[in-house]
């Protein structure tokens, strides 16, 4: 083979980013022959990954979407992170898949020939990279170790997500002390650039996700924002409320409800303009203070939120 | 879950029963819970396999060929050695599919959920199953190793196909050593039981896989059987030349060619009773003696046989 492209899937996350660069790297590491193995993606780069790439000074694979004019016996392809064909990148029908490695379910996967195809029920692309790296005993330098434990904190929320395994928990713990970072620490780090609400105005934060809902003939707007960057909430809060006003009574609504939800601490921030603010925080167990109460263990609207509210509008009445 | 099936492919080969068997050891040894896993097969043992499991004195698999009473979340199937539908076990659809490992191309394989799925080009499943063993540090016994080494063996011709790996050639250096054989000599035994002619009649042999052709107006029928065990090839030579010759006769047909082939040594022995013996043992660079030439390379009927017995025929005339 010329050239060998690694890919992740289309709308790229953090793990479908590193994995391709540490693969790569991998791969040039044991390659036998002068392949040229080269990690390229399918989109643009999240505000998460960006600060992976930039905290361990690392470049982003190429944008390379087509593997239209590839030819098959010289340049192949390996799929990370993902299996399925309409993930992956366009003209897929033209390039010789070599390689998959992946954590998803295996959909419609079909080759001529036998290829090295590993998927795992892991949490993360990364976990199985990383006991790639030790089953063939390479060594794993700073900045791809730090690119791997990136993906694997990404993708298992710092071991919340209920994919998480024993396999994902061994990694990241391997790879924080050779990448030099405290996974807790980092991860607030990470996680807080990934959401960030810098340079967005109000409105486009109270239009982004929002829902108007009629409760026992009352009307009330609930948006949600999933942020950690809740010091840009603080500086933004007098203008949120001001604008929060102005569209309840625009739309001649009873309340609105914004919900700031932290997915890493499991928790959401509330600011209410109107009325039931009060009602509302009791059937949340907490106190308003400022227009604004704290949520512990809110992540849902359709499932947390819109029935506490019913329950508050109707003790209300 | 309750009890976890592990199954090679329809039409068992050497591999396909060993695999299942060694894979059902790893399973147990490393179980965290009182799940209970069970080798099963797809078919009748053949001689080869036959060979191998008296020799390390093992039981073969269960023989279990439908998944329709198993109930899901309760049992579930291992597939090893295969992947693709047709060559599984029947009532597949009914299965719930936990792992796969595999050496041949990926066809078609849909699961709801990830799964463990490794796939790798080499030359035999108990290739990468000797490495599961090996990654996981789990001790291989030697009736393990036996098996393990037998399938290898077997699905590589002792490394002699194309399709074996240095992967293969490792494995079966190691365990040989647990099995305390020697690749060579075991191999031949193991072959030759495979290819046991014994109790077959000189009728049967000439008429399991005989074609007639008509070349430059003459008509020649040539049988081919292959096997190593010459032995009893010995026994029946005088009886095979007189059924040869009664056949010949019969359908007055100027020759009758029988390849005995080897296709460990890749060699054959050929009898001839009828016209152009001598001319066509030289064309194998050979000499007739007693009905009877030796062909070194000689494996293919269509490809080298009949160009060869082609040139004969015009050579005499």
């Amino acid at each position: 083979m010329d050239k060998v492209y690694i890919s992740g899937h289309k709308n790229p996350d953090t793990d479908s980013i590193c994995s391709p660069l540490a693969y790569q790297y991998l791969k040039s590491q044991i390659a036998k022959d002068d392949t040229e193995y080269l990690a390229i993606r399918q989109g643009d780069i999240n505000l998460e990954t960006a600060f992976v790439l930039n905290y361990f000074d690392m470049e982003a694979p190429l944008l390379k979407t087509s593997m239209k004019d590839e030819k098959e016996g010289e340049n192949g392809l390996i799929l990370v992170d993902h299996n399925e064909r309409n993930q992956a990148i366009d003209d897929i029908e033209d390039a010789e898949i070599l390689e998959i490695i992946d954590h998803h379910r295996v959909a419609n996967v079909t080759t001529k020939n036998p290829i090295y195809f590993r998927n795992e029920p892991v949490g993360c692309t990364s976990t199985i990279l990383t006991k790639e790296f030790n089953e063939r005993k390479i060594e794993i330098p700073k900045k791809i170790a730090g690119l791997l434990v990136s993906a694997i904190i990404s993708d298992t929320l710092l071991f919340r997500s209920p994919t998480t395994t024993d396999d994902d928990r061994k990694a990241v713990e391997k790879l924080a002390k050779i990448a030099e970072i405290d996974p807790e620490t980092y991860s607030l780090e990470m996680f807080k650039a990934g959401t960030s609400i810098e340079g967005k105005t109000p409105v486009e934060l109270l239009n982004d996700d929002v829902k108007s809902f009629e409760i026992s003939g009352k009307n009330v707007r609930v948006a949600q924002v999933f942020t950690m960057d809740f010091e840009t909430v603080e500086k933004l809060k007098d203008d949120l409320l001001l604008e929060m006003e102005k569209i309840r009574l625009e739309n001649k609504e009873d309340s609105f409800v914004l919900i700031l939800t932290d997915i890493f601490e499991e928790a959401s921030r509330v600011l209410v303009k109107g009325d039931f603010d009060e009602v509302l925080a009791n059937e949340f167990g907490s106190k308003i203070e400022n227009n604004e109460f704290y949520a512990k263990g809110l992540l849902s609207r359709k499932k947390q939120m819109i029935p506490n509210l019913t329950n508050a509008i109707n003790k209300a009445n």
